[in-house]
């Protein structure tokens, strides 16, 4: 794609954008059926183009295969999953304050859409229409950044939601797609003006491009070195199932655990039992700093025993990511103190890691998950897609 | 400053950080009495010190001398500033929302201090004190880099509200200062880690750079290329006064109006009316391209005849920068489509773009005006210094 042709994605998504702020909600939710509907009518053809990418993805490890591959019921779970956006409150135009300026004038700030988001991911087709779907619902244009390895089924997708757009006299350009290359992925990012924000789904090399290079706000580019301290006072069935779950349960995500820290009065009793339970489901445990600053998403876990709650706070302190983190204990002080002084998105008493997510938070679909301090904390809802506008209604005041 | 006294003040920011945000809002307060206590007690120290910035200073404008200028009243000001902030509420601790997971499992999102702030600004002493009292009542660590016309001011004024913490002891290290030079602000915003939010006050080179170079995320740069715009069934009496006062009132600040936009119906009756107010309070009115695409920030005004509101909105689109917008207007429909279509963090009907400002919405002090989409628009005050954390507490919950 030539700089021209780049411009031309921006462009044309800029002037979607202010087109889709005004769009109403039945509007955007009659074009988020016809989309669904779209898919369903058009699932062998998109299942066609899968098959291509299946095949030329034949070297690839079978986590990404799994992930690349449609099947009936994945093509149907598409559709289901546009619905259920279809459910969801708009954030638009809700308010979120009245109150009055200090001479008296009505005011009130509102949600409105953010603008141009790009969203950068992986070889997941799924994700074409989820980001589609939760950026139509909130108002916002989108550019769809995905992987080569998806390239037949994102074009099908895409035109299918383009279809469904337009079949709903929605300007098609609200989803647009930007080329596969690296090099073009950074050309776009370098100009400021050309989307709102960026949102890397996955893909760590990435992000890490992305946020050194890009010149827009990049969203959610949650790392998760996720722990699960045991405390002194742990209860030991507790403590064995969450972190089981924590680091098994789906051990490729960012809010999977990577390090079990334990107090050294557990050492003798529940440790063991710790290390039992977790190497009979495969877990691969490891010492050492090479260990606890690694995010393996992987059936590897770093371990270590701490000398006291201070410990295992300095320990978090340094080598967490700020995402997930966990306490087991029947201890209420020692789950206050740490539930206050752990600095990350999400902090758990006597819960697994894993309930980080838009779903299990019950704001339906996410986008990303953030760990940025800025904007979004934790799983990127529909009202984190908005940003918000003041409007103030006076009879002729002027400023003193 | 090496670079490694510029790690030294970042590390030193960094630890800090973690013990402010334990520390409870009496123990801020009582701080803050101490910095606004020892503001009194040294005034003449300050005053000297600042006499010697004013006089370096002579060869610079009007206004930026008037700036720099303290005074035993602007010194009691400052004092006073500081007690402002006592009174205002403590955001950290308290709860955004509280809600239960999908599992039942109860959980809440709390506010939190974003950690380390470095705060930009320009030849005003006052916002080494203001900023550094923002940032403490919200439980976060700042760096200061101003300006080196006021570095005199400055140094001393560092070293009355490092000895106002000491006092009341809390680290004096809640307050540090980078070196005026442009060179070393470039590499301290390089590290992404040495700050979490960088917050320029002023200086639009300063901001266009930050924006370019700064890997630390940038709030509140906020430009303001500001409309007033003449509707057709505007009251001319409103009309006069709101033009008159958004230019003219306070013309170098951002929320002033840099261009007139008056309807093609009021072209005879109601423009010359306008003209001569504006021409009577000594503004220069310019017509054309370069005229509306320009900040002044001084007494001149771009001026258009539009056809149409449509054409209001599309100049507005075109030049605006997103910062606060005004109608004149006595049609409901007009002022509806006007505050939903213009695209900014401040729309007005019927009031001047001079209100957008933290302290006429009742936020008390700001820290600056952001026209970003992410996180904070508009006036930013204490509680856009927060970010979040979600609290969730199980019974030994694992994720199915």
């Amino acid at each position: 794609m030539s700089v021209s042709a780049l411009d031309t994605v921006s462009a044309a998504a800029r002037r979607v954008a202010r087109e889709l702020a005004a769009v109403d909600t039945a509007a955007k939710d009659a074009a988020l059926e016809r989309i669904a509907e779209a898919i369903e009518a058009r699932a062998g053809e998109i299942l066609e183009a899968n098959a291509l990418d299946v095949a030329a993805a034949a070297g690839e490890t079978a986590a990404i295969v799994d992930r690349l591959t449609l099947t009936p019921e994945r093509v149907a779970g598409l559709a289901a999953a546009v619905r259920d956006v279809i459910a969801l409150p708009d954030p638009v135009g809700t308010t979120v304050r009245r109150f009055e300026l200090t001479n008296g004038m009505p005011a009130h700030k509102l949600r409105v859409p953010l603008g141009v988001i790009l969203i950068v991911y992986e070889a997941r087709p799924n994700v074409t229409v989820d980001a589609a779907a939760l950026c139509l619902k909130s108002g916002n244009a989108c550019v769809l950044r995905g992987s080569s390895l998806a390239t037949n089924s994102n074009a099908i997708l895409l035109d299918v939601v383009r279809g469904g757009l337009a079949a709903a006299e929605l300007p098609a350009d609200a989803v647009q797609a930007l080329p596969e290359s690296r090099a073009e992925l950074e050309r776009f990012v370098a100009d400021p003006e050309a989307a709102d924000v960026v949102i890397p789904r996955g893909g760590e090399a990435l992000k890490k491009m992305l946020l050194e290079r890009s010149r827009i706000p990049v969203l959610a580019a949650a790392g998760g070195n996720c722990h699960v301290y045991v405390d002194a006072s742990a209860d030991a069935d507790r403590a064995v199932a969450i972190a089981v779950n924590a680091k098994v349960q789906r051990p490729g995500v960012c809010n999977a655990a990577e390090t079990l820290l334990v107090h050294s009065d557990r050492e003798d009793d529940l440790l063991p039992q710790l290390v039992a339970a977790l190497e009979a489901e495969g877990v691969e445990l490891l010492d050492g700093e090479d260990a606890w600053a690694t995010e393996f998403l992987d059936m590897k876990m770093g371990v270590r025993v701490v000398p006291s709650l201070d410990g295992a706070l300095e320990h978090i302190a340094r080598y967490g990511t700020g995402h997930s983190e966990a306490i087991v204990t029947e201890d209420e002080a020692a789950a206050e103190r740490f539930t206050r002084e752990v600095d990350a998105a999400a902090v758990y008493v006597n819960a697994s890691t894993r309930f980080t997510d838009g779903g299990e938070y019950g704001m339906g679909a996410e986008i990303g998950i953030s760990t940025n301090r800025l904007h979004a904390r934790g799983p990127v809802g529909l009202e984190d897609l908005t940003t918000t506008k003041y409007v103030v209604v006076g009879q002729g005041q002027i400023r003193e």
